[in-house]
């Protein structure tokens, strides 16, 4: 087998300077955007403007009018200028020496323009720049403040620095979810948004990100692969490593006509797709709310041993629609070991029956979950816990949280938690995701998120 | 056929005097909660406690030991004390000449207790009082400040007065998806919570719901119906009526055994309702979000003629999703007129691929949103439209809020839209949302919805 042949990306996500070409003092250029982004993170790097009509300074920082006229070693260019000019500015880069590229402009094969296509694909073989692009947001790495997005901090919310990666073919899923992410439990470790891939491809990235140590869970969204035998080998040993979630737009015929005028890639059948993720461990999502649902689960949890499930609830209805969301994503109940039905008959007061769903009543406090929790923790029958927690009644209160936290904090088998509800609920949800559990509104969606993760446990104990 | 018996609820939702008995000055009973609750939300009518222990006066109202020694017309009477004494008070109710009653305590047959479920049967069946209960939370009417919930306002948020009812058999369910209906753009009319159902069941709340004129969409979640064949023919009047929402639990074998245990009612095979809930023009739920999701689009927007969806874009990934989802739904991309693609033509960038997505791209603005509608809008080949307006882009702002809004204002056609992001992004949405135009996170989403009313439309034409 042929070696493969991979782009370094190193420079893009951390690079030490930084050129943006396009950099302008109106703030309706999206080169403005860029620029200002890296002043409002505080990016320690060089921050070198570039912009053909710059007098002295652009927004503060002396400026160039072209690359070649910087005469400092460049980790990383950003293109943000009109697409005929993009070709020249590449060759130019190359007498620069410039290391890394993400080209942000638009204008190519993805809104027909074949010749410019040609031409940009011409300078690429020709300079063999590692580059991102074009048609792309690139990329943001909150630990070192490298932020490309022109997208301004008061339109989307930046993520705190954490343990998920999430790689997007296309912008607007990317920016979307990566703000929806920002309001989540988790940090973010890289975000790379690549457009029309004309050199960096889902290849690169997915081999990048397996081999990135601040990256214990890669989320990614695609349309589309290039080069798939080599994307079979890198997801082979990338699984291996770590969970990957994949969100495939265009799995239907006319979805994927859709994705091909929207980043030009040939998008291929969604059954061969849908087998070789599964068989390679891939963890696939349905919905954009999936990349949040399962992120957060693989982040924060263990690995289960099984799918024999325990769940505590505090509300009967919950219960019930936990135990057919557990079966309908072949999970199963937990049969409690003789010892834990004694420990919690004890425990319970006499109205409780105990089975499972254990359902602890409106009644149910703090030491009642705690209790249950220890129990459900010790029994080797139960292989992850579902705790259903429902703070509008009368028992659930802060010091729940404490209860879900201590065991959380045990690591012995995944926990996860179902609280459905307005403000008080909220903010309550928001202390237990502080503590490193994640929480669902919905029992559907809890048991989807446990079937992701028991999935892949499953394929890691496997192979 | 024999004629339906049904238990008139309307003393139950809108009485003009309540009895609670059980109510008590320890904040720590369930009875002081409810008194509370008609104290907070200024409920005009006659309270009156009850307490077999008061002196003088209960929570600063003069207060009774028994019902009978009220001496005034109670429409309603709310229940809240130890399940052994509920069958004489029952017996007592009626000395009373009491017109209905919310028994809220628990204790019967749900936790095995037969023997005083017979007690409780034989009480009910001898004094014939409309009866809701026992184990439920009972009802809200927000027009008239009747509010038996025992969930104090602090843990639970009370929805606006609006068009959506929801009934719930279960207590955990209702209130928690009550709580969140508070947080969504559509209000209230009435909340039932009907727990055990001796008396009041399936069939007098769906045939109250489907007659009462406040009432323009129907929510229902659901373990069992008590009377079928009654039920099927209430179905069928109500759903040419209004939409009705269904989410059924019990719907595997393990779920309706844990359904049994929770409400004690019997959960028949999951395709024998499913068959006959389509068949009747119900509209099917798979997870409680889709309560809210189906919800707020029947209640603010008209029913559809066909099922050809136009989607206009700033995000080419939601586009490609969007097409996805739209098939996976059994609906289509509409076909456009020649003369709508002639107007696009000319009112859009040359950037802009005129097709259906139609992907504006992140520059598209409020003109650019006003303009697509306006020509969708007047198209016969388009049914509805889902409007993609990703607020991260540099073009979305509160300007394109209105353009939506405008076009709602028509209601041409039904028109819903798809927002995903953080801060900024939600602050959008309630604005649209307060507009009467439901927004959606995700394109999947939003396409069950718009199939759901597709569904119904064509339910509505056919019947």
């Amino acid at each position: 087998m042929a070696k493969i042949a991979y782009t370094d990306l190193t420079h893009m996500l951390s690079p030490k300077s930084v050129a943006v070409i396009g950099a302008s003092d109106n703030p309706n250029k999206i080169g403005h955007i860029i620029m200002q982004n890296y002043i409002d993170v505080g990016f320690s790097g060089g921050l070198y403007p570039i912009n053909i009509n710059a007098q002295d300074k652009v927004m503060g920082k002396k400026a160039f009018k072209k690359i070649t006229d910087v005469k400092m070693p460049i980790d990383l260019a950003v293109i943000s200028i009109p697409a005929e000019f993009v070709p020249e500015t590449i060759l130019e880069c190359k007498k620069a020496d410039v290391s890394s590229i993400v080209l942000v402009s638009s204008g190519f094969a993805e809104v027909g323009n074949q010749k410019l296509e040609d031409k940009l694909v011409s300078a690429i073989k020709k300079t063999k720049i590692p580059l991102m692009g074009p048609n792309c947001l690139g990329v943001m790495n909150p630990r070192t403040g490298n932020d490309t997005l022109f997208l301004p901090t008061t339109k989307i919310d930046r993520p705190k620095i954490g343990g998920v990666s999430f790689a997007s073919q296309s912008g607007s899923v990317g920016s979307s979810i990566l703000d929806l992410i920002s309001g989540e439990g988790f940090g973010l470790s890289k975000f790379i948004s690549y457009g029309n891939a004309n050199m960096v491809d889902e290849v690169d990235i997915l081999n990048y990100l397996a081999n990135d140590d601040d990256t214990k869970v890669i989320l990614y969204y695609m349309e589309g692969v290039k080069r798939g035998k080599d994307f079979i080998e890198v997801a082979k040993k990338a699984t291996m490593k770590k969970p990957v979630v994949i969100i495939k737009g265009g799995v239907t015929e006319q979805g994927a006509g859709a994705a091909h005028s929207h980043t030009a890639s040939l998008a291929g059948s969604s059954q061969a797709y849908e087998a070789v993720f599964r068989q390679f461990g891939f963890t696939i999502g349905t919905d954009l709310d999936d990349l949040l649902y399962f992120g957060k689960i693989f982040e924060t949890q263990p690995l289960a041993k099984g799918n024999r499930i325990a769940v505590i609830t505090n509300g009967g209805g919950h219960g019930v629609l936990a135990t057919d969301a557990i079966y309908q994503n072949n999970l199963q109940l937990a049969q409690l070991s003789k010892d834990s039905q004694k420990a919690l008959r004890k425990a319970m007061p006499p109205i409780v029956n105990i089975r499972m769903p254990l359902d602890m009543s409106g009644e149910a406090n703090a030491q009642s979950y705690a209790t249950a929790l220890e129990i459900l923790g010790n029994d080797p029958n139960v292989d992850a816990i579902i705790s259903i927690t429902l703070f509008q009644t009368p028992g659930a209160d802060e010091k729940v949280v404490e209860s879900l936290a201590s065991f959380a904090n045990t690591k012995k088998k995944p926990l996860i938690v179902v609280s459905t509800g307005g403000t008080y609920t909220k903010s309550h949800v928001s202390l237990i995701e502080a503590a490193g559990v994640p929480v669902y509104d919905s029992p559907t969606s809890a048991a989807r998120a446990l079937a992701a993760l028991i999935n892949y446990s499953r394929y890691r104990n496997r192979v």
